[in-house]
């Protein structure tokens, strides 16, 4: 019998560092004040709608986790079971996280930093191995299988962790017509939403999702997508959309 | 080789409820300002003295939850896996949930609050099976056994579920070397102390924890305890241990 799936995907509202400007990566950094709101906002629409879910993921960064644990809370759903996996971490930025465009600029050229931003396959500056931003070094991947953890991605590197962690742990949950919701990152989404509406390495650098707003797939029993829409104000979405393409002429890929 | 097993155990923080004096049991009501700064306080002791975790336990019910939530933020450890069960809710309180002890003796008398109170194996009345309170109709308990959600639950029947719980599933955690945090509730967690101190059935009822302090374990490999201790300010632990036994002699076991 053919089913209808859900997967809904939020990327986590604005950090404290997006506020800034600055290359995150995996710095962990809180949400600011305007992200814990959009976040409720996210949930206030998604409760009005009545959505439900049976499991939901996020990465091992609390600006992912604080937006999950916002929206369950809206939805008044904090029983749910949420799965944490570095796999669905943002693209590790390597030597540029902590630094500001003006900053990598003037370290780096302007080109350079343009082909790191727009480009599919290069990585940008790597950390060092002592330095303590080495994830090997840190205690929330200590169970992580070392050669696995990066020093710096491209968003090839990316998605090269997210889309099997996806194939083998939560497609699986949806075969099962169990209802996924993700919050992750603006490059861990990237991965997630080229596989599902196969997009090319070449369109899949320029697509950028607005943060907190939930992006709902119903998908076929063959991972067809039968509809997919945004949740929330027309308006406000569209001006989220207008702030993240004008991003995208600036830092992109934080 | 012999080590030493962490298992650390923290009630939640005051509820809304709590606060008002009604009885919870598995009413999902919030922390009140109050029970978050516990919370939050609980977990910088933890942090003060440097206690880290591989894995931590809560229930169904948002108190405890964010109980965790608010340790876990403050220990910087947000990416720790967090299990929830219903099997460490509070005791069901069945048709007493929602109303305060004045209600409570107008009701059924004083002599027989009392019973409810101080007994181990006694059940308070039973919600009926219509009723919307009943764990049957609710969305958390969908996948739940229905044979196994109460209408009412005494100490005794708590206890029958908390502790096969722990010995299946949190026991092997321990048995594995990993560090465990439990956030629960007052009689969830009378359960675990009750296993791990042999307590005898007639001094568990008497046996109250303060709210928001942690209390740790270190147990040898056949759990023999070879400590215990309330982690915090002694002066603040005496004044809650103070408290809880004033609580005891009014509105026990909620």
């Amino acid at each position: 019998m053919m089913s209808t799936k859900t997967l809904v995907l939020i990327r986590h509202g604005e950090s404290i560092w997006n506020k800034e400007n600055l290359f995150t990566g995996w710095t962990d950094v809180d949400l600011s004040a305007n992200g814990v709101n959009e976040a409720r906002e996210a949930g206030m629409q998604l409760k009005k709608l009545h959505y439900e879910f049976d499991i939901c993921y996020t990465s091992y960064l609390k600006r992912a986790i604080h937006t999950l644990n916002n929206v369950l809370e809206q939805l008044d759903m904090e029983w749910l079971p949420v799965i944490k996996v570095w796999e669905l971490n943002e693209r590790h930025y390597g030597a540029l996280q902590g630094l500001n465009k003006a900053d990598t600029a003037a370290k780096y050229g302007e080109q350079q930093v343009k082909i790191w931003r727009r480009s599919f396959d290069v990585k940008p500056p790597l950390l060092d191995k002592d330095d303590e931003r080495n994830p090997v070094w840190q205690k929330a991947y200590k169970n992580v299988d070392k050669n696995k953890l990066p020093l710096a991605e491209s968003l090839k590197d990316t998605i090269a962790r997210v889309v099997p962690y996806f194939l083998e742990n939560i497609k699986p949950q949806l075969d099962n017509d169990k209802k996924v919701l993700i919050a992750a990152h603006g490059n861990s989404l990237r991965a997630l939403v080229m596989y599902l509406e196969n997009i090319s390495e070449k369109d899949i650098v320029n697509l950028n999702l607005p943060t907190g707003v939930p992006l709902v797939y119903h998908l076929d029993d063959d991972f067809k997508i039968l509809d997919k829409q945004f949740i929330g104000d027309a308006v406000v979405i569209a001006a989220k959309m207008q702030k993240v393409a004008n991003q995208g002429k600036k830092l992109n890929n934080r």
